[in-house]
This record gives structure tokens, C-alpha cells and sequence, in this order.
């Protein structure tokens, strides 16, 4: 009867690590992560390049359940792009607290960059110059991961008090509880925005 | 020679340390704003209700820079909606941990509710319905701060490595450092949302 045996410490342990910080605490440095795993900062070192290099881990773990849709050139763009950006708020909307430390790091991780690629070659098919399309690739992250926080708001996404105008009130007194008002906002969202994009414009 | 006056708690005094520990670890509890108050944590609770109550104050200095435009019913509805994004993104573009502190709590603060009503008043007058006006800030509110994160972004925002395809590497050569460069989409992003959005449609 020996004590149980430590679990091998891996870039997989470190990174689920680190989320479980980042999920409690919006955060997580190398030190906190090294006291959570019972090691030192040093031996994090032999496993991971440093902090970037455990940013994109958790990159990877928020884009796994993005799901690419089959490359059919025939398929109309906006089909397509629909089905890739309702996939990504899905996955992301799992881990709220993570966006605003992925969105500042530069983007290195191979389920990214095949999403983002992906959108690129849908783009330039349809007849977005190389310029527009790194502005509407822009523009689709920054309207997914705003959804994807969204979603991860409280029932009630505004209380009514007293200065709340009648206009407001009306609108306010149409949404659903949260999930069905975010999912009911995100698709309207979605459709004004392929309604809104135009190739070669 | 005594020691120095210790400063009086205030509200306002506690919004600062809350904002300081967010901007530092991206979130704050009650302890450790005692903490660093040196207080004890039932003494903010003179001048605080709670979470709730800092998270509004918070929120009070991330909107405000907002300007609100003047009411003109006579302007066009999509030119005030433009003027009261760029304000709005700008506000918060100063604050990018703080956003998904914001959108975990419900919207209760003065200066974000007159936001709201005018952008709902500015909508009504325009034609939307009730329900797609919260759709659609809804959709705005999304876009914001999601942008708002994107100007947080460190200046090449993907990395360019072996897996980049030709069209997507052509995108990205064409983008100015940031923050031109999240200007530039931000502006594109928010010409689509307007040509996009369809009174009672």
C-alpha cells in the first residue's frame, strides 16, 4: 500500500489545468499553475515552450467541437459560412471566460488556422478581394465570439427599472430566457450579416 | 509628524481597486478587494450592496466615454446607430478584461440604459419591430464588444506558419498594423451590419 502514484505531468495535464484556472479565475499564470500541479515552474518548462505556447492549448480545446463542413465549391458561400460560424459560437460558447485572453495572443494552433483557411478559400471563391476578406473574417469573429459571451449571460440580460424608455421596454418584453433569446439573436445577427456582405463591394 | 490620513472608503474608491485587480488578473472578489483596500471585507459593505452593485460601477466607466449623440428624428436612423457604435467601442476598447465580467451580469447602470433606450427609440422610429429591435442590439451590442476585444489584439493577429493556404496568406498580407487595422474592419464590419439590417423585415 504506497501512496497512489502522481499522474506524469504532460502538456495535456498543463492545459487542463491552466483552463480550470482560467474558468474559476478569468486568468492563470505560470506560478499559480505550477502550485496547482504540485511541481515547480521549472519542470512546467521541460513540457511547454512557456505561456503561449499553453494560450494555444486552450485555443485547441475551445475550437474542438468546430465542425468544417465537406469543401463543396458548388454549395452557395453563404451556406457555408453560415454552418462554420454556428459551429464556432457553439464551441467557444463553452468557455466564455477564455475569449479575451485568446483574443490576445496571436493565433498559432493547427484547428484555427484550418477554420480560417477554410473561410479564406469560401471568401475568395465567392469574390471577396484578399483585403475584404481578412475584414469579413474580422468581422465574423468579432460578431461569434460577442454571441458566444452572449450566451453566456444571465436570463434577464438588462433589468427594467424605472429608466428604461417604453420603446426599450417593448423589445425587451419579446425575449425569450436565455439560451432560446441568444440563439434567437445570433441567427438574426447571422442573417443580417450575409444579407449585408457583398462580394467585390 | 503622524502618519498619513488614511483615504476615506468611498464607492468610488472601491470601483478603482475592482477595476485595478481586473485590468491585472481579469477578475475580482469581495476578499481580495479587502485586501487591497485594507479593510475588512464587511466594512465595503457600508458603501456596496455587493458584486452586483461594483460590477455596475464598472460598467459605469467602461460606457463612459459613450457620447449619445443629439436626437434628431429627422437623420438618418443607420447615420445615429453608426455614431453611437464607434462612441460605444471606443469606451470599451479601454477595458477589454472587464467585458466578459459586463456581459455575466445583468445591465443596471444609468448611463447604459440611456444608451439602450436610444438606439430602441432610434429602431422604433425607423420600423423595426419590437422583437427585432432587441434582435438587433442585440446583434450591435455583440459586434461592440467583440470588436472592442479585437483593437486589444496584439499587432499580427494570426501567425503565418506552413498550414497558412494561399488565400488566407493573401488576406493577411493586406492588413495594417493594428490598431489601423481592427479601425479599418471595425468600419467595414459596421457598414455591413447597416446595409444588413432590414426594417420589418
Amino acid at each position: 500500500m504506497g501512496r497512489p502514484p502522481t499522474p506524469l505531468l504532460s502538456t495535456d495535464r498543463i492545459a487542463s489545468a491552466a483552463m480550470d484556472l482560467v474558468r474559476a479565475t478569468g486568468e492563470f499564470t505560470m506560478p499559480d499553475l505550477a502550485r496547482k500541479l504540485k511541481v515547480s515552474p521549472s519542470s512546467l518548462y521541460n513540457h511547454v515552450s512557456g505561456r503561449g505556447q499553453i494560450v494555444e492549448l486552450l485555443r485547441e480545446r475551445a475550437m474542438s467541437e468546430v465542425q468544417l463542413p465537406d469543401d463543396q465549391p458548388d454549395r452557395p458561400w453563404a451556406e457555408a459560412v453560415a454552418d462554420i460560424l454556428r459551429s464556432y459560437r457553439r464551441s467557444y460558447a463553452r468557455y466564455p471566460r477564455l475569449i479575451p485572453l485568446l483574443t490576445a495572443y496571436a493565433v498559432n494552433s493547427s484547428h484555427a488556422i484550418r477554420m480560417y483557411n477554410m473561410l479564406a478559400v469560401t471568401l475568395h471563391r465567392a469574390g471577396f478581394d484578399a483585403a475584404d476578406t481578412l475584414r469579413a473574417i474580422t468581422l465574423m469573429d468579432c460578431f461569434v465570439l460577442g454571441s458566444a459571451l452572449d450566451l453566456a449571460a444571465p436570463e434577464e440580460p438588462w433589468e427594467s427599472g424605472a429608466e428604461v424608455g417604453p420603446e426599450l421596454a417593448a423589445a425587451l418584453a419579446t425575449g425569450a430566457p436565455t439560451p432560446a433569446r441568444a440563439d434567437d439573436a445570433f441567427e438574426y445577427g447571422l442573417a443580417v450579416l450575409l444579407r449585408g456582405l457583398q462580394p467585390g463591394g
